[in-house]
């Protein structure tokens, strides 16, 4: 299979991506929540078909774009975005065929919605569980008050419940680190339904991030959790926490065009139009841009010891390597590399490459 | 114009653009130099054709993929990357059609080109000019007359000269800086003319990079440049001292789905998936990932006072805005993002939109 890549190529560790997917439906099944992944990691009809075996039927999307990709197969897709009212037609060409699941976090949004809708839509209301990004402080209950009269009046939208992501979970290293973050954004979280419990007994909590779906052992009062990123991991993950480094299921495999001895490195065929400008930054102030495996007919070895990216140009990617490594090494091998972030990884590759030896498309943006 | 973008838009000022075309190639004219421009930066047949109207009729690029898309239109293109081996297949297909131009840093690249050439092809040798990413240092003058040797050994190898980059240029402040670099780089290029001047009389120095061919008023001893982010420029090369904010080409355009005056933050729709997560660090030791502007009808204004993308997620964009701005901004506004790395921009969104209401399409990777 090797000798058929000839330039960067996504390698998916089919076995290993099957692995997590299979993990994550367990421990959701476990603790009795609704396990709907996010599939802007793999973006792809395929790779999603995989997740059909345990049984899930609903997802998570980052754009209305990549629901109407996923909509020929998934009936109920969450757009976990604030909804973008310039996408009123493609809104409504998507409500007519699926479930669609919308985030508001302002009266704008609502308004918008409530008049140019032409079919019914779930929403969700963006909770703040403290990342900061996006989202309404669950102590604003007037606000909170205020949006849901607005949606309660409003016949084509129908509220679901209240949707919060930490992604600040992303800042933690080890687990302690996950739990404090955790716990908080749980409260937080919880702190969402009890003032309108009453007024909405079905709403349902909808959490989480891949480190803390990954690690954490319970999410008392959550009724979904929206990890994505565990479908792959990466450097990132294993950094975090979330993931042993075995778990990572893509590497980008690189031909080697040039060796430099005198400095110990090693240029690839790979650059940040490949892997991405995603750094993993060091205790002094470097960063580094990817770890280094070796690459057989049926997979990849651990990273190599002391060998990693140093840096990345639009194509070029430039290896510190041992002198060990530098000796094992020909111009024309290939070597892989674990991405920092598989997210933007696969998102730049548009397809992946199996060692059943086969291609997987993604969706494409154009 | 701007009512049809409903999503994150790489909008092209043409007019910007020709006029970075025009005045590089005036320059190259102007010292007797021959333009032959990377294409890595625009990627696209129809921005290529308006390099045409100057007379270029020679390319560089980065990839042999990329010269490939460019071969229905133009006759004689460089592939400044070293040559990557696993490509014979290709390479033998594009020189089959085209002046093709290889660059070769070591014997197992020049072996290799010598046992499957099936037609002629020109090479290059990569001179080290003191960035270190890949090349030959000038003073190995054994490596070279033996890398020499086996190319006029060859009978489809033709040697041409040395190519330089002198990516070191980026790390550069002002005109200062970038001058302190560009003598001492084309210093060591006419180093490696000198011993092999005689041999081969013909040899060609190529040369250049953007920050240097902006701003240096002379090249001795040089035969070509090869610049290419002038193009489009960015805010790097703003703050490098190669342009002026008002020469860049490309802004991204925005929807607002969100503000957040309680910490002067707005959201746009417009991620790390759009415009890359090259950053522009910060003294403080924080980044920032672009600049933000007003859009017209017709272009767009300067870059907004105490206004910048504080953090990119995957598909959101995190702007520090001034409560002027969040006054004046509604939902569903757009804002127009100046991209701090141009090439990784485009590269992403594989299409431009010019305000003559005109989309312009780019080489796609799969």
């Amino acid at each position: 299979m090797l000798d058929q890549i000839i330039e960067p190529t996504l390698l998916l560790d089919e076995k290993i991506c099957r692995n997590n997917i299979k993990r994550m439906a367990q421990k959701a099944q476990a603790n009795n929540l609704v396990l709907r992944p996010h599939f802007k990691t793999h973006q792809s009809l395929e790779v999603g078909r995989w997740f059909k075996d345990y049984g899930i039927d609903r997802i998570t999307t980052s754009s209305i774009r990549m629901a109407a990709y996923f909509a020929p197969e998934w009936n109920d897709i969450t757009v976990a975005f604030p909804v973008n009212i310039r996408e009123m037609r493609r809104i409504n060409e998507l409500a007519s065929k699926i479930q669609l699941n919308l985030v508001i976090e302002n009266e704008t949004g609502i308004q918008t919605l409530s008049s140019n809708l032409q079919h019914p839509v779930n929403v969700f209301i963006k909770a703040d569980t403290g990342y900061h990004r996006t989202g309404i402080n669950p102590e604003r209950i007037d606000l909170l008050n205020s949006l849901l009269d607005q949606i309660e009046a409003s016949p084509k939208l129908h509220f679901k419940g209240f949707l919060g992501h930490a992604g600040h979970s992303y800042g933690a290293r080890g687990k302690d680190q996950i739990a404090s973050i955790h716990q908080s954004s749980i409260a937080n979280m919880q702190q969402f339904s009890a003032p309108f419990q009453e007024r909405f007994p079905d709403l349902i909590l909808s959490y989480g991030d891949t480190p803390t779906c990954s690690t954490m052992p319970n999410f008392e009062g959550m009724h979904e959790i929206r990890p994505g990123n565990f479908v792959f991991y990466d450097v990132t993950q294993v950094h975090i926490g979330s993931c042993q480094v075995q778990d990572i299921a893509v590497a980008m495999a690189c031909p080697v065009v040039a060796k430099h001895p005198d400095r110990n490195e090693i240029i690839l065929y790979g650059g940040g139009v490949h892997l991405s400008k995603d750094r993993y930054p060091q205790p002094d102030g470097s960063n580094y841009y990817g770890l280094v495996v070796q690459l057989t007919e049926e997979g990849w070895s651990g990273p190599l010891p002391d060998t990693f990216v140093k840096s990345l140009s639009q194509e070029h990617g430039v290896l510190k390597v041992t002198p060990a490594l530098m000796e094992a090494t020909q111009i024309g091998d290939l070597l892989g590399v674990l991405p920092i972030h598989s997210c933007m990884t696969a998102d730049l590759m548009k397809r992946y490459h199996t060692f059943e030896n086969k291609w997987i498309d993604m969706m494409h943006y154009v």
